[in-house]
């Protein structure tokens, strides 16, 4: 068996045997190799390098005492960079795992998008994770940017995960049991100290040392970059980091000082990435230069065909994240329709699939050439083109001559009535090939993403690596260059297929031909067997999958793989005893596993894992098996760990979490969100049952956020409430608020099905909006680091489902929370609150927009969105009415009254100084309607008897009498009528958009 | 070519392939791997442990900025452990230097001895440097105890320099040019770190920051051990050891902090060590108990033999230090001859040689058996062994049981004319191989050194491991086990010979055996060729080599090898103008060559080394120059440092070097020094010249101590000095004088030739005593940090060679220190002085014993010594007069005039009372002597006649007559003999010595 120490020694040297430098692991301490300054540094600058190392990365909040069977405090990975990208990573990557005994034709190896960011440096990077049989193994990045700076060249960083590959490799399911050596196994090497400095990290370090530590270490890096020493900076940097590490897995750091924390180390890191690569300059790059891929040829000669025949085009890539594969399959499509249409080249329909590693075109029936056209040039007017002999003036000649026809060539052209000289040209139809040339070229070159990366290539840029081009022309390639690609008939099926290339004889046959060498390019067709095959293996177990739940799931399982095997998957139905939302949350999340239900809905112990090509299903159901258990057995730890323990212990842990400097600890805030339901409910006038259940459950509100459970899967939080409330025995409704209070917790996400929990719910997030703007934490731009939006939005939906909480206006929500806030010390003005619920109301007002409702009725309703509710009522009626007849011409009345009436006009009047028959039918009218209703179907009701009157006003009366006493009286009557519209909604808002055309003739007419 | 990181691969496989575990260097700085917790800690307990690793070895002292050749501040140092000892480590760390591509038979492989130590762990071990053809590439040590606690078993730790070993396989003079990976040199690859690095710790590093960040990692060690836990609390105590490395870089550490830190470090190193052996074993040893190798079966046969035969007795060993050699095989021969002695074999002479792997012992004519012999047991007294009837008692009859005969055969036996009963039974002789296998045994197990240490024998402790016995009577094994060893015939030569072991046919060849395979037991031979060669190879280049001064080196190289290979190397002209002080230092104290001369005695630019064995001469010589370049280039690189600045300047830097925190700065000292010397020079009336020279000495005494060349080979302090003073334009008087001062370095080392040299040398010696006994940090037991014992053994020794400095008495010139020294506000009190003086007296009187005197002629001059030159003189006298006939005499009559007369009687007495003729005759004797002079050659004479008188006056006169006022005028006559007698010496001390035998009889007569 390999031991751990040979694989460590094997991938050594793999990776010397292809040109790597190996270099010593970091005798500071590092969360990751990457940042070994023989990663984070010498990413930057032009230098070529290589290198291979291990690193054992030191991570205290993944310390569990050893007891935990997969998380170690210290794990060791085994680092690799590559500068320039040399073009195949991927595939030597492979064959790396070759050397490690791994069969990978066997396994189910894949590239699964993982981007990387690392704030503490200000680095990223786009690539995958890459899995074994569902097993993260290794992270696989090109390097983008380090310290801020832009990478020029790329690098490809892999960093293996060792142990995770032993456990994998030796088929052990705790760390522990790795044969790490010849008789010696990895706990007993270093079990002793797994155990230690888990204790040290998460209970033992001196918190008050730590915090002293990192200001030394901070100011230290400070003056080494001052000294224009980017080493020993950056070792002090990585002591920060690590020392911010040790605080944090103590528990020790608020959200501020986090945000802090970081940000002080991003900016010494970007200076000493600055400084580094400034060094190497003057040190005039002591590596040299790396170099790139010379740029392919242009294409000079062109195939010339006859007939029409099918165009196929295909861009190979490395894996595509899978949002991305069906967009960028839409896009070339659109993209080619629009260019074809621009050129003369008659064809037919253009279709488009993708998988992750290719996107592919086709064109059907493409003409072999363009037809010949002529192109008419336009030269002087034709009056200063003759002089009065009728002689060519210079200006015509000197137009023909740059036209290169004699002058007896020009013709007379006629332009909107105006004559002019003109030279026409034949302009013959270039050939299919020239055409798509230039053409398919663009569409590379024109790929763009969400989020771009730059690999080997001078000048391309996509969502991962473009590595080949296809382009044939029936049987004939099309002569396609960009950058440094050439197009051509070799098209890449399965990394492990003993050929690994396949030329493709035409475009015809090409569909076919992929699925020969085990690979479905329509996604639809994938789609389909995945279902068609998930459906078998669940029935298999008297199972099934619920696609319709899982529709997202799939969508994103059809664009990860190329072919679909899929597999079904045991696990212990002793998991079954842990909530459902847990165990469906791994699979989906972490796994993109298909959760098999039984008749009743309930989960059986059982998966569907859609593995990619036609592995060894034994194997990989296998590994896939493993990585569950293990995901699950982490869980279970945390679960087991929980129970414990009881809510109320839980919640004293709040005592310890920090939530903001200013705003004090989440115990704090938590009793906050208490008190301001509690008042709520008194807003409401809550009563019965609801008053018990609401002051219990704000009582333990957010206790879980003690739990060992969400400390590590934060989105459970609420879930995990709920369910450890019940079993330490608080009613229903209790366990139900608790969990309702989290909701919603994103978009589209329910909102509590509870008073109690709703009103926990407005509360938790006023208590956030209120206290953040106070101190000055609104969002800015793309900066929201507390979720503000979302909270905003969150209050939106909550009062939108919930008409009965009408009474709780943003206002008065505010209020209340500003009341607790302010109980704390803590000032919160008026503008401040005022700022809150107008950046609330543009939640409301994005929702309806989002939700794809006219902008003119969404801005009219606005004015009453801080009763969210209420807007919702009005705008759906105001839908309604803009439907009925006459609707519009009250509209109209309505805003012609509101226009002509200044706006300090008072709603009084002196009904005696109106004398004229249609003014005194209109006071009549008005003073019938009295006071008018708010509601919209109530006020149009109740003004129907309006409209006319007040439209035989305008025509019959000069509202601006010369008598000021008459035109104060008939301003002040329109006042009126304006007034008891106003607060129904913003009549004028509604512009002309109307659907109603009446409305829109009236104002033509005017 | 082998680049640098094929050789680190190179030796994981070999070690792995060994059994050896893998490890990753610490990811905290370590100055070596052996602080590595994959050594340090695991040495400990019972527990097996084999490991390697690469650990980058971090030393802020030796940061040189990438510029020197050979030092940087992060080397890489390939560590090995085996636990327990494998019996053969020396044999396995040979062949792993056959993977590196190193050929060990054409290289000068040696062992050279090395013990290690590191005080801030409580560690020790024994073993050698391993040196390539003189380049130091390995430190191998058998590992003793560690963090204060003895090791069982003992761990073999093999720790190679991997950039030495890169360049000398590689060829190249500087570590930059290494070739670490293809195409990849170790200055582009490390080059900058090293430079910045080194800024760091020489110039950059915040000096207060670091001495916060000491006492931060102090007190989390502190608690870390509290909590019991020993792996965070070890790496808090590197953390310690790296920042107190950094402050020492820095120079910012004082003799006083030192010692402070190295406590607290070491204290804490303690406590880990013994709670992780305290935790190992609540563990209950995770990877079980290292075994040794069992006892080999005791002899019970022995072979017969006939005739005398030649004894051959080899003990086979690791290399032994030199001064073992010498000195083990004088003990074997004395063990031998003193343990044959006590059996009835007979034999011929006792023999020994000795080389470093082997002592040998020859016995000639060993006689085939003992001869045989009766024994009598002597029972109860006659008297009681019969009762009245003649009756056996049961006394006696218990005794015959006893001895296993029956009562008949008691016999009668008459000891000191008392009868008693007696048995006398035949004791047969043994045969020689059973005489022998018991002694030789002995032998064995009874050898020791001034330092012991254990190997994987649970019962022997030597210098070195013994490894094997070989003892043959002529061509017969001799049965030996002792421990887990068992004699035979098999020898052992060259460890690189194709054949290591040799089998020895008989006693009688074995020398001759031995040359045939290269090696020369006999160290006169040894030296002999030594000689011989190295004057033929100095001859060619027209030298010499100066054998006289160049004798204790020698004796050295006699024990470094088995077979001297003598090879004459060169070194670039160039050196020569380094001054020759230095080049021999590094010559002779770190390489063992023998420098050549020319006719004039100058040094010529050739040495000579003296390699072990047939090696191949050019390949050593290549090698041997080029380690010697690379230490001439570092001393060199510090020559032309100094040579930048003055004498002035390196003063002032003694500013910021401490000396002792109460005693203040070495700036400070050496002011205090120049004082005291002005003020001896006042009292001995220094004139002329003298004066001016002192002065200016004064002002820059103790200058060179800032100078890069002295800190770094403190040894050159003085000589440095004198060279720097020189180049400076100082006078020559001025230069000698502060090369004069550091005199005498160590016993028997020059005193100073010049009087302001030794007026300076004095008040250092005088500053550093009074000073540092008034703060009380007198030395105690083997604690002398300050080397307080060879200051004064220096101020002994100055006196007794400048006899013109008497005036100068211990009290007299400690005082002028204790005057400066108050000046400093430091209170020096009387009876410090007094016990400095005292002590100092000690050194003087060591010092006279130490050259064979008498010890009672020496306690006589004793209360002389405060001026050691007067305690000299008389002490010579003293040995002149004891050969005279008379001195005896006088001698006998003064000590009988003291002990008769009690100490409180005073000088005077009326001599109207004297009547008596005997005492009148005194009297008158003693009044024409008047005033005696004090030096013993006068007072003799002038004495000369009093002998006679006092003789006469003790037979005829009764001291104590009954009439008070005659007894108070003999004993007041015989009072003022004594006194005028007791300044010369103390000669009741004298006691019985005196070799003239009259005083003996007199004495015995009376």
């Amino acid at each position: 068996m390999l031991t751990m120490q040979d694989a460590l020694l094997a991938l050594t040297k793999y990776w010397t045997d292809r040109g790597c430098m190996v270099v010593q692991p970091f005798n500071t301490e590092v969360g990751a190799g990457t940042l070994n300054p023989a990663t984070i540094l010498r990413v930057l600058g032009p230098e070529p390098w290589r290198v291979a190392y291990v690193e054992p990365s030191v991570r205290p909040d993944d310390a569990r005492y050893g007891e935990n069977p997969n998380r170690l405090q210290t794990h060791t990975q085994f680092q690799v960079v590559l500068k320039p990208d040399p073009g195949n990573p991927q595939e030597l990557f492979l064959a790396s795992l070759e050397v490690l005994g791994i069969d990978i034709e066997a396994h189910d190896i894949r590239f699964v998008e993982d981007n990387w960011a690392n704030p503490a440096t200000g680095s990223w990077g786009l690539g995958w994770e890459v899995w074994l049989d569902g097993l993260e193994i290794t992270q696989f990045t090109y390097f983008q940017q380090a310290g801020g700076m832009t990478l020029d060249p790329v690098s490809v960083e892999i960093t293996y995960g060792i142990e995770r590959i032993m456990m994998a490799l030796q088929g052990v399911s705790h760390f522990k049991d790795i044969s790490y050596a010849p008789g010696i196994s990895y706990g007993e090497a270093f079990g002793q100290a797994e155990y230690e400095m888990s204790r040290f990290y998460l209970d033992d370090a001196d918190v008050e040392s730590q915090k002293r530590l990192f200001e030394e270490y901070a100011n230290e890096a400070r003056r080494m970059l001052d000294a224009r020493l980017p080493v020993p900076a950056h070792i002090h940097v990585l002591r920060c980091s690590h020392t911010f590490n040790i605080l944090d897995a103590r528990g020790a750091v608020s959200t501020t000082e986090r945000a802090k924390a970081f940000g002080r180390m991003r900016g010494l890191a970007r200076e000493v990435a600055q400084l580094w690569a400034e060094r190497r300059t003057e040190l005039e790059h002591p590596l040299g230069i790396a170099e790139l891929p010379a740029a392919a040829p242009e294409p000079t000669e062109f195939p010339v065909m006859t007939g029409t025949r099918q165009l196929l085009f295909e861009i190979g890539t490395e894996e595509m994240p899978p949002s991305e594969v069906t967009k960028t399959a839409a896009a070339v499509k659109a993209a080619l329709t629009e260019k074809l249409a621009a050129t003369r080249l008659g064809h037919g329909e253009v279709t488009t699939y993708a998988t992750p590693r290719r996107v592919v075109a086709f064109v059907a029936a493409v003409q072999a050439s363009e037809p010949d056209a002529e192109r008419v040039a336009r030269g002087p007017k034709k009056a200063a083109a003759f002089d009065a002999e009728g002689n060519v003036t210079k200006a015509a000649a000197g137009f023909a001559r740059g036209q290169g026809v004699e002058t007896s060539e020009l013709h007379d052209l006629e332009v909107d009535g105006v004559e002019y000289v003109a030279v026409t040209k034949p302009d013959p139809g270039r050939g299919a090939a020239e055409v798509l040339s230039g053409l398919l070229a663009e569409i590379v070159s024109g790929l763009r993403s969400d989020k771009n990366m730059r690999w080997n290539d001078a000048k391309l840029s996509f969502t991962r690596p473009v590595r080949w081009l296809v382009a044939l022309l029936g049987d004939q390639v099309v002569p396609v260059s960009v950058s440094t690609l050439t197009a051509g008939r070799t098209t890449r099926v399965h990394r492990t297929a003993a050929q690994p290339t396949v030329e493709i004889a035409a475009a015809e046959g090409y569909l076919d031909l992929l699925r020969i060498h085990g690979i479905e390019a329509d996604p639809a067709k994938r789609r389909q067997q995945i279902v068609e095959a998930s459906e078998r293996l669940a029935a298999e177990v008297n199972g099934s999958v619920d696609f319709a739940a899982e529709s997202a799931l799939l969508d994103q399982i059809v664009n990860l793989i190329e072919e679909p095997t899929a597999i079904l998957g045991n696990f212990s139905a002793d998991y079954l005893d842990l909530p459902a939302e847990i165990l469906t949350t791994v699979m989906r999340k972490h796994q993109r596993y298909l959760p098999v239900r039984g008749a009743d809905g309930e989960l059986l112990p059982h998966f569907v894992a859609v593995a990619n090509g036609s592995v060894k299903e034994a194997t990989v159901r296998n590994g896939n098996e493993g990585v569950l258990r293990a995901r699950y057995e982490d869980a279970a730890f945390f679960w087991r760990a929980d129970l414990q323990t009881t809510p109320a212990a839980m919640k004293e842990g709040l005592d310890k979490l920090a939530f903001e400097q200013r705003l004090g600890s989440m115990a704090q805030r938590a009793g906050r969100i208490g008190r301001i339901a509690e008042s709520l409910g008194k807003i409401i006038g809550l009563d019965g049952e609801d008053v018990k259940t609401l002051q219990r459950a704000a009582e333990l509100a957010k206790f879980d956020l003690g739990s060992q459970m969400v400390v590590e899967l934060t989105s459970l939080a609420g879930t995990m409430a709920r369910e450890y409330a019940r079993r330490a025995g608080e009613t229903d409704a209790v366990a139900q608020a608790l969990f309702d209070m989290e909701l919603p917790r994103s978009a589209g996400d329910p909102v509590p099905s509870t008073i109690p929990g709703a009103l926990l719910a407005l509360a938790d997030r006023f208590d956030l909006l209120a206290g953040l703007f106070a101190i000055g934490a609104k969002p800015t731009g793309s900066s929201d680091p507390f979720a503000l939006r979302r909270a905003a939005a969150g209050v939106v939906a909550i009062l939108r489902e919930h008409p009965e909480l009408r009474a709780i206006t943003l206002p008065v929500g505010l209020s209340a929370a500003a009341e607790q806030i302010g109980a704390q010390g803590i000032e919160v003005p008026a503008e401040s609150l005022a700022d809150v619920a107008d950046f609330t109301v543009r939640r409301y007002e994005q929702q309806v927009l989002d939700r794809g409702d006219d902008h003119l009725q969404v801005a009219a309703v606005l004015p009453l969105a801080e009763a969210p509710a209420t807007a919702d009522e009005t705008l759906a009626e105001l839908q309604r009415q803009v439907t009925t007849p006459g609707f519009a011409e009250l509209v109209a009345v309505l805003q012609r009254a509101r226009r002509i009436v200044p706006a300090d006009v008072a709603a009084v009047y002196d009904a005696s100084k109106l004398t004229e028959p249609a003014e005194l039918v209109l006071h009549e009218a008005v003073q019938k309607v009295g006071t008018a209703p708010t509601a919209l179907g109530e006020f149009v009701i109740a003004t129907e008897v309006l409209v006319e009157p007040i439209t035989n006003f305008f025509e019959e009366i000069l509202v601006m009498a010369e008598d000021p006493e008459v035109r104060a009286a008939r301003l002040g009557l329109l006042a009126t009528i304006r007034d008891f519209a106003a607060p129904v909604l913003d009549w004028q808002a509604l512009g002309t958009s109307l659907a109603g055309q009446p409305v829109q003739s009236e104002r033509q007419g005017e």
